[in-house]
């Protein structure tokens, strides 16, 4: 082939002003995503719709255009890919495989499928509302359907599943999954029982007070402050639903929830989104306006959340340095307490039916059960007639509750109606991670503890920087993990950190 | 010709899908507008302007887009146009206009133009903060130099000035402007020089106190309430410089500034801009993602902005109902004043140097001045070495006061460094429809004084709603006038307006 360095240059300026629209496309449409969610009027709502599903539609089209298809082929020959920098190279890749992705299925498949998940979640709310599941089987009947005939489109290696699990997790699949959830569900279970079985339950019922709405922000503030969240790139606001959102490294917005009857939940919610954020906002500057500019993938992204939630945010050491300030944040309320009774309180565990409300140790069996019955759909091997009793089954097992009905059981998420399989493991492996990354940490940083009982939170957020958060989409989960802590994912990590602290916080 | 109506029916879904995407992209920047002013991080910003730019250059290139000019040669080919609804003709009118006055500005020229008034935007910040008009004079000359050149490309009739009035005020010429401000001024400064001259001068000193904000901040929202202001359809927040903004007739969005020292800085800025709000809200359902769904000029949008602030919220029948409110707003702050020496206070006149500042007759004479001095620059009259000389004598001759320095003179306001010539009149046009209008009103709504005293504001919305609201751009700043009025502008109506309002406050 004959052409020159400057075509070549030419086209690169070409393919990185695309993905440059496409990121700002992008922004504007988080923005407005944003401004929904924090207080846009109503009757706004419906011309604002139209304007995201325009700004998605600009940015898909620009990702699957004959121009980007011409750029990804000139990009991908092996003398070209070889002539770019690293970051350039796996722009190319990212592009290629969202290329790849879109355009193996046919338009109209596509868009048949956008109209019927839209369908679906509206049946699904309707559904939970009534706990009507055979209102929604139908739908969910049809996704699965479709699901797996765009998993023959696209290719799968292995299990079907593996293709769904690598959008979310790339370079996950049911093989590794399977041993890391197998080894942790066998640790977990019985664990989960000793501790119900243990005579010193933590007292929690002060967590349940009148906690003044106003007061609990300016916590939910301080704590961010300490956390070394940077305020004047970002912002915290008040949702139904808690999240963060990058609009860029330079504007990542959290959201959380007070309830006047709950601290713990805009605290924890507080601190979770607040670790999504301090992964977005400390991404390195040079991949700012590329395709890398975000989290690697969902479960290092839940990794991140989880490790401010519960390794530092629900730690002896944490509560034995703010202890003091929550107490004083709510004079009189939380006198008759200490530091100790309280980090028994909020890591008290308890299996229960729901998962969004569930604690630290038992969240991982909801997230398996997900998982398992995923697994058999999209394989076949489950109907979705029989959906419902295999779910209220394996609760009975793993956890030892039972749904009454499907409200409280199979219909409480909301993933399946959009079309999300694949998505429920990051939630658990956010948490292996989170486990093996503060081993490491540990073993790098020895005075952690000590650290993080005087509130000195800067060293933690310096590491995790270094190690995770500069890398963007630079590494693949694989690699992060491998780099961060020179072993692959190893579910141990978890477990011995689940064992050691829960012994702790019930006395055994 | 040989065409058939699908051909043009066709035609005319493309033409509106693309005047649909235009208005998306413009309701994206303007939230994102919106949002820069009320609290987005300043590490966001960099990027935020250019997701901005970016979707202004695609709306630009909307509008001078081979297929939109193909479209509007073949709808306003008499035949074709004849065939269209009002709605149809007036939008295809009102694109034919910009897309005409884009298209005779080579694109070259216009970038250099964009570039000048963003480096003279900054050199005027500078030199304003410096006082040093010889730093800016250059970029003014420049802006003044290509604006001419301009206008000889768009072509004009009569004063080269109209061409830049009907940017404004679509059909307003320098022939009918220099009629009624000639007018007007011949009546406003005796009537000045009248009041100045009284023995009974208002009391204002209980104006300034320390208003708590967040009571000031609860009264303007009780006040918008009471204009039948949708909180359903908007929102209000606070800026340093407050501003209306219609993101669609759904959300239109207002802001206030809360001096500590001053109640009526916040009140009376949040019904100025509650008065351009109501307008936004509404226009005809009918319009909305047309390029007619806005305020068909800025005179009128300013006449419903200051009939809200002037007419109505500085009557005495406004605070005979309202002042016992806002006394009790401030508990002990008010006690000693009634709400005839409030009226009294809130419409003190003093002639001042800064138009921001002035009161609601000497407004008048602060534009006149910049309209003359506009007016003359664009002919070639003056020469801007000459511009703070005669700055200053027609303050003097005005307004009987001269600036000491030129920060408080010729280079107080930002319009000319951003090339808005033309755009001063329509704030005193605002104050003259807005007069003419009152006067109708008052004739077909007999009980107008009753109402605003039992604080029953909206027979006034739905009168104004039917006169002008509601037609939004489709018909012009002349037929609004003439519809609603019966009459064409006329400046007799604020000059008795003015006379008689200023001679009860002072008694006179």
């Amino acid at each position: 082939m004959n052409h020159t360095q400057t075509d070549s240059q030419t086209r690169l300026e070409g393919y990185k002003a695309i993905i440059r629209k496409m990121k700002m496309y992008e922004e504007a449409a988080a923005l407005i995503y944003w401004d929904m969610r924090t207080g846009a009027p109503k009757k706004g709502i419906e011309a604002r719709s139209e304007v995201v599903g325009e700004l998605s539609t600009e940015t898909f089209r620009m990702s699957v255009s004959d121009e980007m298809g011409a750029y990804l082929d000139w990009f991908t020959q092996p003398e070209e890919l070889a002539k770019l920098t690293p970051i350039e190279r796996k722009m190319i890749q990212e592009s290629k495989k969202d290329y790849d992705r879109s355009k193996k299925i046919p338009a109209d498949k596509y868009q048949a499928y956008v109209v019927l998940t839209s369908q679906a979640e509206a049946a699904w709310e309707e559904a939970r509302a009534q706990s009507d599941y055979a209102a929604f089987q139908p739908y969910l009947e049809k996704i699965i359907a479709t699901t797996r005939e765009f998993i023959e489109l696209w290719g799968y290696e292995g299990n079907k599943y593996n293709t769904l699990l690598d959008m979310y997790e790339p370079g996950m699949t049911v093989e590794k999954l399977d041993a890391v959830f197998g080894a942790l569900r066998e640790q977990v279970v019985p664990l989960l029982q000793r501790l119900q079985a243990a005579a010193d339950q933590p007292e929690h019922g002060f967590l349940q007070q009148d906690f003044a709405k106003e007061k609990q922000k300016q916590f939910s503030l301080y704590i961010l402050q300490q956390m070394h969240y940077d305020f004047d790139a970002g912002r915290l606001d008040e949702t139904v639903h808690p999240f963060a959102t990058a609009l860029s490294r330079g504007d990542v917005r959290i959201t959380t929830r007070y309830l006047p009857q709950d601290v713990g939940s805009a605290l924890f919610g507080t601190i979770h989104e607040g670790g999504h954020a301090l992964y977005e906002q400390n991404i390195a500057k040079e991949l700012e306006g590329t395709n890398l500019c975000t989290g690697t993938s969902m479960g290092i992204h839940e990794s991140q959340s989880r490790f401010w939630e519960n390794v530092i945010g629900r730690s002896p050491q944490f509560w034995s340095r703010y202890f003091g300030d929550l107490q004083a944040a709510f004079p009189g309320q939380l006198d008759d307490v200490d530091a100790d009774a309280f980090y028994r309180a909020i890591n008290r565990v308890e299996p229960s039916l729901i998962r969004v409300e569930a604690d630290e140790l038992t969240y991982n069996l909801h997230i398996m059960i997900r998982y398992e019955l995923e697994k058999a759909l999209i394989n076949g091997e489950l109907e979705t007639a029989d959906l419902p009793a295999a779910w209220n089954a394996k609760y009975k097992e793993y956890l030892g509750v039972e749904p009454q009905t499907d409200s409280e059981g199979v219909l409480q998420d909301v993933h399946w109606s959009s079309g999300a399989f694949g998505y429920f493991p990051s939630y658990a492996l956010g948490n292996m991670y989170a486990a093996q990354i503060a081993h490491t940490l540990r073993k790098q940083l020895p005075e952690l503890d000590a650290l993080v009982a005087r509130g000195e939170l800067a060293p933690i957020k310096e590491w995790l920087t270094e190690k995770v958060y500069r890398h963007g989409k630079l590494l693949t989960p694989g690699e992060i993990v491998l780099e961060a802590t020179g072993e692959e994912l190893n579910p141990a990590y978890l477990v011995d950190y689940l064992r050691s602290k829960y012994e702790a916080v019930y006395k055994l």
